[in-house]
């Protein structure tokens, strides 16, 4: 029940602060180029850095354990493990026994009767770690067809970015950003509303976009596995993810449809307010999806809540956090759509006999 | 590809216009009652009537075909059809090699070379028939434990419910109204809505609310198989759907962990910001999901759009259609939680060793 | 739990005494002529003839009801219904409180706590109807690459063919033997072994050989959807099927690997003592298969047994039934096997870059 | 495609000489306690040991990753890992364009154009590390229920066991047996029929019977997860598997009916000619399962094969390689047969209503 996808399907295990976190990608296809470098600036990637995210300081040297032979891989099984560093269980004694607000502590501790509750165990953000890991090597596959997957965020807290197109400039920008914002006109206003949580033991939440760029006519199947279904599957399972929205999303609801059908003329699409999805099926127009993630659930500030015995009692939490998950988030959900883009691609293979045709060679 | 659910398997087959609309029902239990008339209730709900949906008049009688003697499950997969009758096929004749602006006309063509072009095919709305059949069966198992699915429509077009909070009584007068609107002292404005948008040949958007009550503690499984990403996965499969939220959804974003997190004291959550799922399990407390959909694509305007041969040409729809989808679309919006919830039903019960020891009895 | 392959996907559904037998093809290219007389043919090859085979007269006319349109499969999926005609449940009111000894009725009824007795129900061979209507399915796509699967009779009871290699006139002979006999020396001393069990009311086992002729080198996944484990897999789940063995099978288990191993020269593999699978992958030679059948559990004399009530019973069968159901199954295997090969054909197209290229035409 | 089970799942990656063999297990109920010292000795086993097996000295260490929080299983994940130690990859630098006979070189490297050559990669029986320490963690699932899986080897070669039956003594005998013979009768004749083939440089095939004792009715779903079916499909997946047999196997297809039928009395059935499964399901007597191994492939004769410009070459072969693989392969067998019980114990426990009554207290 852990694993994501049908033939490039990605598996994960590994607590917050037990031995390390580790993955397995199957059904990479053989002969790609396994570009250890930009795997690992991925990974550095979601870090984040400076006063923006936490302060725990991760050295994340993800090691591949199989699979690729002669820096090429295989077609088998690719595990991976990051061993956690700098862990500091004994920040968590204090809590080992009672529910934070807004965690998973509540429901893990209620659904298995038992749970590492050392920095969320399994639950924390620390397992994107792996999902990064296994987005780069998903990005590996689709950049050999040209696919790109772009990203940034566009709003924190009460400031929002009134934008509502973003051109390849402003995706270069959020990339450099230290808060990765697709708006620059707007970005010291977003580093402020992160500041100014941080500064109260507070945190805030944030909206990020994705957009897919030159993704082929054709990937999704209908009706259980659409492309849009898939998308808001893990992007919603992504931690902190509260909303999910594709193209126009919500602001859909309030159109007419004379407004909101995406004409087309022999150039093809005028407009493109279903973000590229058509019956849960690329369009070969830009993939735009839209999502949003609650505040950072560890504040600093006394909250009420209960241990496990009911008993009333006052959290105030110690650690690191991120003062807005949503910052990082953002690339975490570029490996995610990466990770469906990559089955997607696969399964549409076999959609018509043709296709089957120019593989077997028949006439 | 087209099934959904691990133990509680839904498959579902047909197209619009073709011989009909079938499903399978793969994991139900055995022993359960299967209450007939219940199930074609839920299939009458689902058509909707009057001025507000399609004038197609379908006389569902789906017909159980197997998994059910003596009135009772039998464990086996229960599959079940119901014939496509009024079919009105030549309605269609003259758009057969036009893609529909936003319809799954262009994506289906290119994906697979061939459509069945009469009402969308597979990628009709009628689809929704063995979806809320089999929707019915999930909830004889889920009202065994006492688990209510509920919903309403909060928003059509510009029009939308200030109400923050639903009671029963609003849920109940939902299911008596015309448009199923959750809230009485806006239903007349949603109403004009709607009837604004068919006076003119046009449609409108719509959102709705789901609410489950009584869900068991620790309904979901980490990480790929969350219950927030199963509900984003099936409610934006669903036709027409661009957005899911689950509790405050893009609210969340907006604000402060402060005031986002949802603090315990003994008698249990004092408030329900996360929507009665933490960790992407079930919490014990209501589970809210808000789902957005589009206008209905098929409009009486003329659009731009081209051919199959490139040819641009303008479309003017005839043919019925809804007005307004998301009306009819919120009775399917509760199928699929149900079939989402039985399935998380099925797949917590082996979550823990004790749980275990209850049904095979060793001590 | 009911369905079967991942890409090239088959359910069933349907009991022996209910309304009928249905099944559902999912993920079936686009672009392929469904040729109904061929399939009417596989159906009917099934039901076997004469005094060999059961006096159960079905007229098995399976009706498609979705998924092709003009005749060509869209990519949809197939459903298909067959409705039980000559049913004559009475035969069984006598043994609804009894298990009959080797049948699932023990077994049904105590993991389900209720069964539908009426010819066994689900767990009757009248489901390889399906099973063999949608092997001809897959024949279908299967034969847009020339691979054929051959099959034939090669024992029953205490009588068993010598000849080690079947050559095309062996198969194309048992496709016209009234019991599928491989070895026409021997045809009238295996149909002496059918008789003389049915002149005593007793039935008698059989064993049947399956050939795969053209199979691409390549077809199968290591390591836990191997072409050799999943043909053992579908097999084995028919019934009264007790042993499956590839290649040499149990031969090997007695030789020296200097006598087992094949040999390669510049023509490909000297011998083929493997059965065209290396490492759960099939190596471009004829794949060979051989299946065991118990006999018949249904028979006409006394038995011991016991009623849901722990009573001891005895038991003496009425009803139609084959004395030899091996004869048939083979028919039914090769359908198994075909579903196999569509399924493992699909899932190989994805297996390199290269083919990925050829595809989505990139360079 | 790697994975096996469906709510006790189990994944593995790595190859031969790469940096180690891996594993998760997902779907593990929490509350169970993990006794290493069981899962080395587990491991322990399948090394088997002096003159019989390989010379490879393996100091597997296998280490437990995730999923296990104070010695106790969370329900999480659990990620496994052993370093490959006594590597001796030049031995295979001479092969590595060569397909060495009956190995799955040849398919390999045609299905993906590239292939790890070092000790067969992928292909190699050291993947079944993982597979017998993923196989010791489902016993401790299955222990908790008293459900034993015991087995040893009845045939090497020419010599064959004529015990029809056998009993505990037997299994404990071939516990500690240094070629796990279940028959001491023959034991000396077995270990020569190996030494034989070993002084030769030949290799030899052999036979294990495989038992489960006290699993409870019911485990196996119809029609796609028959218990019988999934048995056969994993074992015949192991590596030199070539043919499984179930209950009386190849035997009942030489019999009549009223020789096969197991028939029942008020302490149960009488005879167990099926094996301990009907129609699929577990019946509750012993489940017996025969495996037949070929000849291990790596012989150190003279053979004729290619390379891969298909130039003919002689082979023979260096490094280190069992003369019997059945011998230490029939402990993987246990290993196998426990994570499907384990499976088919989780998947049974949703079967029918009043099992989900007893998790969820509901009256």
């Amino acid at each position: 029940m852990d694993n994501i996808g049908i033939l490039f399907q990605f598996n994960s295990f590994g607590e917050s602060h037990g031995h390390g976190i580790g993955g397995v990608i199957t059904g990479m296809p053989s002969g790609i180029t396994i570009d250890l470098d930009f795997l690992h600036a991925e990974v550095a990637r979601r870090k984040g850095g400076g006063k923006f995210s936490t302060p725990r300081k991760e050295d994340d040297c993800v090691k591949i354990l199989s699979g690729v032979f002669d820096g090429i891989s295989t077609g088998m099984p690719i595990g991976f493990f990051v061993e956690n560093t700098n862990v500091r269980s004994k920040d968590y004694n204090n809590i080992k026994d009672i529910f934070r607000p807004n965690h998973a502590d509540f429901t893990y501790f209620h659904k298995y009767g038992i749970r590492d509750y050392r920095g969320g165990g399994r639950s924390s953000a620390r397992e994107s770690v792996a999902r990064v890991f296994a987005g780069g090597l998903a990005k590996l596959l689709l950049r050999e067809f040209d696919i790109q997957i772009l990203s940034g965020i566009t709003a924190v807290g009460k400031i929002s970015s009134q934008k509502t197109h973003h051109n390849k400039d402003d995706f270069e920008y959020a990339r450099k950003s230290e808060i990765f914002a697709l708006d620059k006109e707007i970005e010291s206003l977003l580093q402020q509303e992160i500041l100014e949580a941080k500064k109260n033991g507070d945190s805030v939440g944030a909206s990020a976009l994705i957009c897919v760029k030159n993704a082929p006519i054709g990937l999704g199947e209908p009706l259980g596995y659409k492309l849009d279904s898939i998308l808001a599957r893990d992007l919603m399972g992504l931690n902190a993810v509260k909303a999910v929205e594709i193209g126009d999303g919500i602001e859909s609801a309030k159109k007419l449809g004379s407004n909101n059908n995406d004409f087309i003329n022999h150039n093809g699409f005028i407009t493109n307010h279903s973000g590229g999805i058509l019956g849960g099926i690329s369009n070969g127009e830009d993939i735009i999806i839209k999502v949003h993630f609650k505040p950072t659930p560890s504040i600093f500030l006394s909250q009420d809540t209960i241990d496990i015995h009911k008993n009333e009692v006052k959290i105030k939490l110690q650690g690191r956090h991120d003062p807005c998950v949503g910052v990082r988030g953002s690339v975490v959900c570029e490996s995610i759509v990466a990770l469906i883009l990559a089955d997607m691609l696969l399964l549409n293979a076999t959609s018509r006999l043709e296709n089957l045709k120019k593989i077997y060679q028949t006439t």
